[in-house]
């Protein structure tokens, strides 16, 4: 005996580039694509009565077509399109997930110019988009950065925490501070201007990183959520997540350098995590 | 004005490996342990106040203690003795979230036996066990298997499906069915052989994926968590994410091979996912 | 000024699964196939003339057709099949370079007996075959596996090495060995049963690998190379590539465990890389 | 019966961060080293003596050493260090093979202006060095950029190409062109300033690919080179690989969109792959 108690499904990892033509100046849009369903799909779990699948097939499709029909520069405003199409269209769906995940191309720059048609990929994160659309309520529209890498070589420190004997951490007033930050803010129901958003985080997140002693990576996380929720009031609430990029003290006294602070061991693991929802 | 509405920290990717010796013959456990904290944490946001933090490298250094002392051939057990320990421990602390990932070694086998002390990794998939703590309610242990690869050749079909003009997939009685499978159960609170149901997953799935006709992903998903919780009364419930991997039909009508069916072309991205949560 | 030295181009990555009916068995053949040419190619890079380049989407378009038409278990049979094709083809190409990578699937056990149809994945490294076709020699044909996983945790010491200052290893007698082992070796011209090879590697490895003392992994690489020369005339000469997957014994001192030995560190980074070749 | 008949070893993924200081503003140069060692290693291999050995720890150890003592912001310069050590410090030893894989750090901008102290990840390729050493013999020294992803929308085609009844490939006088572009040059003996040809090698690259028409990826591909052998005396060779990354137009006539060029489907695999070595 067996209930259905949730599900979804839908087509992950549907890539799409958008060129957009402005004159002679090109711009890109370059996307991979995740769209899950809800509804009244339980027949065709229980039985092999497929009526009610929209084949994942389709749902590629319509990323295609869509993305043909109305992607502009602005990931975020597509997932709104999405989702809101598949509601419009199914009816016996209820319930749509989108997430959007941007590789960023750059102008190329020749001669200290912006290439009109040529493009440098961003390596350093990933933006992304998410939307949750549920019949007869507002949609939720989140946008953000995912894996961006910074480091700062002084004006961090970790000291006056909790020691036990299973404590072997010694305090430190200067030590290197890095992280793979994640960040994804929540924008009200008045929002518009999304891709400013984008390029507001890092102008708020960057001067709190580099400027303000950090004592903990809990501080700087909040500290960067209330800069961003100070700066933009579409913002509604920031999700933070800054995993430590550990680079240890390198202990060369064996070799014949003791006391050595000029060289650091980079290690992808084990890791700190630190995770954290700031709201107004 | 900003507040701080969630939080949580650990650590992540904790690694450690326990060779469990009996008489001549050795077993081992290779873990790699993910361990998040809640509690009374909010000074270290808000302040510079880090009294209240356990260090992410004390989290590190208890996981290496208590694998030391208690970490057998059952990793869900262990996910058990590291929860029970932060909250017992730390009268702060009021939730304890572990995930323990194992990569399952098997013995090598060496003229057609199992040798004592040498072993082959498994590659296909990684066991996992998770555990949630939160102080004066039971524990809610998980276990599962990630990213388990399988493939029929034939037996399976999709057809009837709900078609639209964005509709391109024909129908089809005949065509590969190959999904990297994930599963996640949770325990009862009355469980205690977590071991044995790591082999009955397989156990129950493989006749259902292998003997059945399959009408979609869906239908085989719900029959493989249903035959999982008829045989295992340990079980309350079975989490299963079946992606599909496709194997698409290769059109060779333009290079002079029209109608073929014995090639097919295995594509990553964009790729069918099917999720549903199954309970008694 | 400059000069064209060297050039070759072609297709990497090309997908394809081969499924092979016998009676009601199936078996699967699955390869991503890298297919690079040489020739008299230099006037596409001097100057705008493609008249020479025969598209790497007519070399992808290759594959597929060949696959559909010889395919069969034996993917060293295959990389010979589209050396030869190239050259015979292609009058003006005079080199062919040639890698399958294969995912192997084994049949899938349901109540004890090998289902005909159904299949699981191999996790534990890939197999590999190589060729070199050159117009008017003899083809150079390869096989072999990549990153196959494998532990003993005794029998295996390391002492009696170079000593210097900058040394901080200590001796030991008893330490877990874990190597990511990569074979390729090269067939003698009148080689034939290229799959019996395969299964021969892991046959005459395992057994030195698990029953012999290892002082050092170049001394177990030597004798795993020797011992497969020894079983396989049909193979002159055989490349292997030892990584250590290095588990550091855990110093718990510090934890009130002192001289503990029953757990170990998993690292990935850095690690020991041996290398050698083995000829008769 | 086998023989040795070649070998070398060492060890892989060796990770440093050097913090340099100068009055208030820090530099960092962050490296992966691999070290490999040949010699009179035989011993080794054909039996139970160490005694050549000089551990891999060691070679950890030196890098670390090393790096304490010598490393600045020139990878380049250190694979010089690191090579020319082993050989004198080590007589029996006659081969040290290095490469460094740099992971570039830019500084923060912040307000306008370079942070002293805080810096982000480039992320869009990875800086490399190598070098050979033989005792007796001059070192050979290089550097490069590994997977530099880079597109133009418009200004390239691919026509004239041979065709045969295996093509299917339409020619077309615009199509997108991205690349993930490797370059790896050769210092010739006198070179000194290796930081230098690191930026000179975009300043060469990007006005070819951006504002020539590029009639095939290996004209392209031997414009670049030329350029920039032009430009750096100090560089004997370079060898370039620049795999193409697909754009495909998608065809959405089924869909109700014909002949639409907007949107195309980025992809992985397969992939061309065009390689070439240009010297003087």
């Amino acid at each position: 005996m067996a209930t259905l108690y949730q599900n979804r499904y839908g087509k992950h990892r549907v890539r799409v580039l958008r060129v957009m033509q402005e004159e002679d100046k090109h711009k890109v849009c370059e996307l991979e694509a995740d769209v899950l369903l809800t509804g009244e799909l339980e027949a065709s779990y229980l039985s092999a009565d497929n009526t009610s699948i929209v084949p994942t097939d389709t749902v590629k499709n319509t990323v295609h077509a869509l993305a043909h029909d109305f992607l502009g520069p602005c990931r975020t405003s597509f997932a709104k399109v999405l989702g809101e199409h598949f509601l419009q269209k199914y009816t016996h769906l209820d319930g749509v997930f989108v997430e959007l995940r941007e590789r960023r191309w750059d102008p190329m720059f020749v001669g200290g110019e912006a290439h009109p048609h040529s493009f440098v990929a961003q390596g350093n994160g990933e933006w992304i988009a998410r939307g949750e659309f549920h019949r007869g309520k507002p949609a939720v529209l989140s946008a953000g950065l995912r894996n961006h890498l910074v480091m700062k070589t002084t004006g961090s420190g970790f000291e006056g925490y909790n020691v036990c004997e299973l404590t072997t951490l010694p305090p430190t007033k200067d030590r290197i501070l890095a992280t793979r930050m994640t960040a994804e803010w929540r924008f009200g129901a008045t929002a518009e201007d999304f891709l400013a958003t984008d390029e507001s985080f890092l102008k708020c997140a960057y001067p709190v990183f580099a400027e303000r002693y950090s004592p903990s990576v809990q501080r700087t996380l909040f500290e960067i959520g209330e800069a961003f929720l100070d700066a933009e009031q579409s913002v509604e609430r920031v999700e933070l997540k800054m995993p430590n990029v550990h680079f240890l003290g390198l202990d060369l006294s064996k070799l014949g350098r003791p006391g050595q602070t000029r060289v650091f061991l980079p290690t992808d693991e084990p890791h700190g995590e630190i995770e954290a929802v700031v709201i107004r």
